[in-house]
């Protein structure tokens, strides 16, 4: 397909540019039969203990034994990427891409699952007025109330998937954002502070087809203290950025 | 469908709980005919002055005139999520579903635009072994030629789409990431630092299907002084979040 | 953006050829106000009474009222069609688009599972050797054991979605395939004989996250007779094609 | 995770159930170390010799190429489920599931290239008033006119993807689709008659964005004798199905 001594010379410069300046010759790792990008990181799941009376039992341990499930691809995922050939990468069909695909897919699946556990099943669950959660919604939703409206339209019109409140390093504000499966129409540069799953795993065996009341529920529920920090380090984001 | 009885309770039940807290009476606009969420936000294009000669002026005008488009519709599609019917919202055909579908898609489009036309087109593209850039590619990817051959398998995989190098909020790294489309396989909690359009529009005007020869090119023109200033701001999100 | 004189003048022409040949002027509607493309079809929900004990009556109740809210929205989504408007129409935000993502996800889900609720649940489930059904899994597959891994490995690699065997217009030949959610990953051209819902909503009361259990369980109740009729309909559209 | 003897005894289960009918032990292949699913298939790709010159020729030229790599794509995805692990799949990360996600979209792409290449391209193109192609249209879309206008406005809406006229057989008519890529959004249980890229590769080097004067030229060399065949097929499809 593509001129191979043109891919060839193309490669060279980018390298030689680069060797010009006594970069890459110091740097660059003796390779011999394959490569090693140093990739592969191991995640360990936590084990949740949830006291919510919302969610029985079997749910709460089948939902973490699919939490784990995520965490175990994810690591296997990132093993396999470490030695994954890069030099023949295709769109349309390519171990390469196919991993990346899962790494993405694990990834998100994983780390929302473990930022869901710890935002619910409050059982004391309050927000104060004055705390910088509280603040922020109002300011950027014009009301506690209208934050509460748009998040559960959210959960409600997610297809399998995700409702999450951000801190957007774009826009600079919070946003409510709508997640399919785990990892589409996902909001770039987005810091996640409040998440809701909204996968028929999490209410199915409790409320069959009515999330809605799963939903309202799990609001009752949210633990404020844990979203006060995640909102406090959002802040300090934001003051960054700008 | 749903018991709308059950339904009133439960909402009831949330408002009921912070009300008793002294907290939504005093904070909830007064809304009449129809809801205001305060979403509206009007981006503006910045217009870019490509210098780089590996792109014919034709695609660099038609690209610019792309990118003014996701930021129209962007505007847009902020506007009608304003007043968009929160109440009747479900996951198989509502319009809330509909727009909060368009304005990731048209954010992320405009914003992965603005990100990538500021990164491109250095003639004097240099990049130095004390920058912090090199540095963290160093340290997470083994060597600054082995960020770049991940970084260019990732071009190659995308299928219309992107290829970006983030700061990970996850993993505390940074990591390559493929992206289909404009919000398909998108990695939660990233902070983008890098970022490559491999749209066929970026290139097929000049490479035709020769994607390897466009992204040799760019890569040769990255602008590390605008990449390194990520960089920083990266490192910092990464130390506020440890 | 697009220049709108040439636009006018592309659009006379193609009518223009068409009108040399006293075609469109006969036929053309007369249209004021709005245009009246005649696609609204109004879907009849069937009530299922599947006899199966391998699902509750919860999960048996639940799932048809799924099947009858995809129709629901099936018929509203083609009425919106019908007047929808076709002029200004891009991919990034308009409502024609929005209603065509939203027709193809509700139609498949509503035939899908009309096409599921018909082939399970046959308390005296019966393959025969003589059987076409037989006949063409072994003649595609190697063997009809073959067949059954290939389908239960579809089975469990779809992520929230469905499996199928479908007849192949292009492949000429019998074929597993596993399709995500109701619209992703679909086969062109296919005809489906064979088809199990794979949803976390269709097992997740009963199973868990035990998908495996449920789906040798569904296996066995496989409505042959039914599958027989499909398999004939398949055959004969495959002599049309050759 | 499952509960291994339970699975174990579900699937004797289900081979019990089959073998009491002195069914399996006949057909089974002898399998030693591995499985053979007689799935792989050669296709060969056409050569095309488009005519138009409303394309230039190194459109045409880098487009066959795209169409022959889709192919040789397809062949390799084939052949490499042949062999495919069956017994340890997940929707998460699993080689037998990747391998269908690019078989799908390889098949896709490459049939729907072919159907393209076919029915464009016809400097004589007319279409007559006594053609079936041209009563079915008439029929389903209350004029000709009015299927070419929500033609277009598929076309307009796809997102880098294709536009289709095909014979829908579960509503019994016809109907237009927008595809997204090559596999998401696709209609289940449809046979396409008219098929129109709207890929960036199809149009962008000779029309850059603009789509519009891309799919006005196209229409106008519809090539109507390819497409009326498929018309007669679709018809005698719909005529077996009722």
């Amino acid at each position: 397909m593509i001129d191979k001594k043109l891919e060839e010379l193309l490669k060279q410069s980018v390298t030689k540019t680069l060797q010009e300046k006594n970069v890459l010759n110091k740097y660059t790792q003796v390779k011999e039969n394959k490569q090693v990008i140093k990739e592969a990181y191991v995640a360990q799941p936590t084990k949740f203990d949830l006291r919510t009376e919302l969610l029985s039992e079997k749910t709460k341990t089948s939902h973490q034994e699919l939490f784990e499930g995520y965490i175990k691809e994810l690591n296997e995922t990132s093993a396999q990427l470490d030695t994954a050939d890069r030099e023949n990468v295709n769109p349309n069909h390519s171990t390469f891409r196919s991993l990346k695909m899962d790494e993405t897919h694990n990834h998100n699946a994983a780390f929302l699952h473990g930022l869901y556990f710890q935002n619910i099943s409050d059982l004391n669950s309050e927000i104060s007025a004055d705390s910088l959660s509280f603040m922020r919604l109002e300011r950027d939703f014009g009301s506690f109330d209208l934050w509460q409206e748009d998040f559960i339209a959210c959960c409600l019109a997610a297809r399998n998937g995700w409702a999450m409140t951000v801190y957007s390093m774009t826009l600079k504000r919070y946003i409510n954002t709508v997640v399919d499966l785990h990892d589409e129409h996902v909001l770039i540069s987005a810091y996640p502070v409040i998440v809701m799953d909204c996968w028929e795993h999490s209410y199915y065996k409790d409320y069959l087809k009515n999330r809605k009341a799963y939903v309202y529920g799990m609001m009752k529920e949210l633990n404020w203290d844990v979203i006060e920090e995640r909102f406090k380090v959002a802040d300090k984001i934001g003051a960054l950025i700008k």
